[in-house]
């Protein structure tokens, strides 16, 4: 076996052998393979494609080629939930504490923004105080303590993937549903949960550009769950318009303990009551979505949510007077609001163009050591259906010290117009709840 | 533009404009790309084409990547001969002296060999003396003179191919037919021939292994020489068995001899006048095929091509004793032979497990600084559709130091038999005559 041999397989369409994908992956991890191999590999597999069993080993020898987080200590069932990246995302930060008022364990490690996606941890930042980098054993301690954790990915998760992945992004092969899924799913693995929900966004602020695109990344990344004994649920949702109202740092945070006080974007609230429902029921602490949403209102109702919420900023030193003065986050140098031009529907919001204005105003980073601002952003007014009137504001920019004027032209764009009614958009499309593992691997 | 999108439109399944392909090969050129970027490009090439445009574009800007042989100076018109590389193929000895005692001008560069097919300098290098390495000054000097040089390829003829061939080499790209017709006309137009012939080879031993597949890179040379303004006729010979009986250095440069004595193989001299029919033809030298073949016979029979290939010897500094004393090129160290085990009719002789076996004996390389001996070889008695009779001689090798078991083990698996009588191959299946030019680019 050899690596040229290997590649020319897959050029022919052929299919891979358990052995050859842990040979590729060893001989990648050993450097005994040159990246000019692996990106004619990546190609080809880009245009070729891998069947489920061939994912399921990458996805595995992913795995292996770092350590994996050992969360047995942890009592009661652990969940993970990850997003395929969108725009005005922050669903994580209202699920988690969520979940841990209900019950379940919640160990979450996320990543910070690139290119037109935002990151978790980098909006966290906006919390003066709040530790993002625990070590594992800290991480694990608290989850014990208060059912919950966040902290940023150590590259020590999936290192074959990371090694895949920076090779992709210069190559052109982002855009394959199995490289993807062997991606997503090994580091949700190696990050040690039993029970995993994903939700894989579509539509122009997405990577994933169509419903069937989604569906089939969905499926794949279930069937590769299953059969490395891992619980995944599916949610399918649309990136169409951005999600919620708010996109930035310090508006996400505004806009996330909104929500845990059960004031938020139904859009927002809807989805994050999906998603926890799916965790809920693959956790087996409710038989029912019906049962799970209702008892997750309750939590945004009661306060419950909101209080874990609390708990964790506090847990992880950050300062929690935000909570009352919202102002002690980083601020905007000054607000310009953009008004309507004329009467009648908000038709369409590109979700990318929205991304983009966020990112001029300095919200975003093209390259990883980037410097972020994290008191800019953009807060929309109206979303896709929402009636307006000529000089009614769109939107309000947090604007920075620069390119205020690129930003209001990228948002004027991203809205359409209507004047007859226009119904709104279908948030989510589909939802897979995974109840069992069925380990075949 | 830039270079992760015109990969990705690769891979994609579009098609590049001029522009795109200009500014890839400029890239690459100033070390402005990397290598695993050329290498995602070439899969996406290997595995969704290039059209007839785009493969025109690549081998001009191949083309303009290097240096450009100008033989302007040369009176008459030069012809150039390329194959596409064979077991036993030594055509280009044959044919160049053929051609010049005709009245064309013959600039020939030819390789060395790698892997399994030998290389024309290396075979010359059996004749003591002869220097295959001449200065471009001197290599036009001397065709001007005489009619005919041969030297070895200089790296400065389209180098962006040299660079991009040295990268499909090691990720599975090779087999392209539009990436081999780029590399083949682009060599053959840098090194400045109006007419160029290619003997494009298919079978067992050679890179094309279908007629089917070999006709289309016969249409695609063509179809590319056109449009770049050069006259290039093709002819597809099979390579299911060696060419002539001969395979090895000393033991071809003494079939060549025979050969221009006018008592060769017949299929060797079959192809070499198919070959040099074609290039007088597309000279303008001769009307016809037929016209051209018995002008090219006549050379044969009174003698005038190998005095040619004397005087193209003693130009280039060998001796030309070994006309008359073959034992003064380098000999092997003992002769094997290997006898039939069976009565009955040749049915088949794999090419490459005959070059395999000449490999084991040392007449091949695996890396380009390997050394090779020149003696050795392997000298066929029979070929397919020949009668044997059990314990008659089917092979001669010309042993060295090593490796004659393994050797004799190939042989004999290359050998297949019938107990019934066997056509011979057909040896030419398609000749491809250009006689005009019609520049489009």
């Amino acid at each position: 076996m050899n690596i040229v041999q290997i590649i020319d397989k897959k050029r022919r369409g052929e299919t891979h052998s358990q052995e050859e994908l842990c040979f590729l992956i060893k001989e990648m991890m050993a450097e005994e393979v040159h990246d000019y191999q692996i990106s004619a590999w990546l190609m080809a597999v880009c245009i070729n494609g891998l069947n489920l069993d061939e994912t399921t080993w990458l996805t595995r020898y992913f795995v292996e080629s770092g350590e994996q987080l050992d969360l047995s200590k942890v009592d009661g069932v652990v969940v993970d939930k990850h997003s395929t990246g969108g725009v005005g995302d922050k669903t994580t930060l209202v699920l988690i504490p969520m979940l841990a008022a209900s019950g379940v364990k919640v160990a979450k490690l996320s990543g910070r923004g690139l290119g037109f996606t935002g990151g978790t941890i980098d909006k966290l930042e906006a919390i003066p105080g709040f530790k993002t980098s625990l070590p594992s054993k800290d991480f694990i301690k608290q989850i014990q303590k208060i059912g919950v954790a966040i902290s940023s990915q150590t590259a020590d998760l999936a290192p074959a993937d990371g090694k895949m992945y920076a090779l992709r992004d210069v190559t052109a092969t982002v855009q394959s549903i199995p490289l993807i899924a062997a991606s997503v799913v090994s580091k949700k693995i190696a990050a040690g949960a039993q029970v995993i929900v994903l939700d894989i966004k579509y539509g122009r602020g997405a990577f994933m550009k169509t419903l069937d695109e989604a569906k089939e990344l969905a499926f794949t990344c279930r069937e590769v769950g299953k059969r490395l004994g891992k619980t995944i649920s599916t949610v399918i949702s649309s990136m169409e318009q951005p999600l919620g109202l708010a996109i930035g740092h310090t508006v996400e945070i505004a806009e996330v303990i909104k929500t845990l006080q059960n004031e938020g974007p139904k859009d927002l609230e809807k989805l994050c009551l999906t998603l926890g429902a799916a965790a809920l029921v693959g956790a087996g602490l409710c038989e029912t979505e019906q049962e799970a949403e209702g008892r997750l209102k309750i939590q945004l109702q009661d306060g419950s949510a909101l209080a874990k919420f609390k708990e964790l900023v506090k847990a992880q030193g950050g300062e929690v007077e935000v909570f009352d003065d919202l102002s002690l986050m980083p601020q905007p140098d000054r607000i310009h609001l953009l008004p309507a031009e004329q009467s009648g529907y908000v038709a369409g919001i590109d979700s990318l163009k929205v991304a983009q204005a966020a990112k001029e105003l300095g919200a975003g980073r093209m390259h990883k050591a980037d410097p972020i601002n994290l008191g800019v952003g953009v807060v929309l007014h109206k979303k896709v259906g929402d009636q307006i009137s000529e000089g009614e504001t769109l939107v309000e920019l947090y604007a920075g010290d620069k390119n205020v004027q690129a930003a209001l032209t990228l948002l004027e764009e991203a809205f359409t117009f209507s004047t007859v009614p226009v119904s709104p958009h279908v948030l989510v499309d589909e939802i897979f709840l995974s109840t069992e593992k069925e380990p075949v691997a």
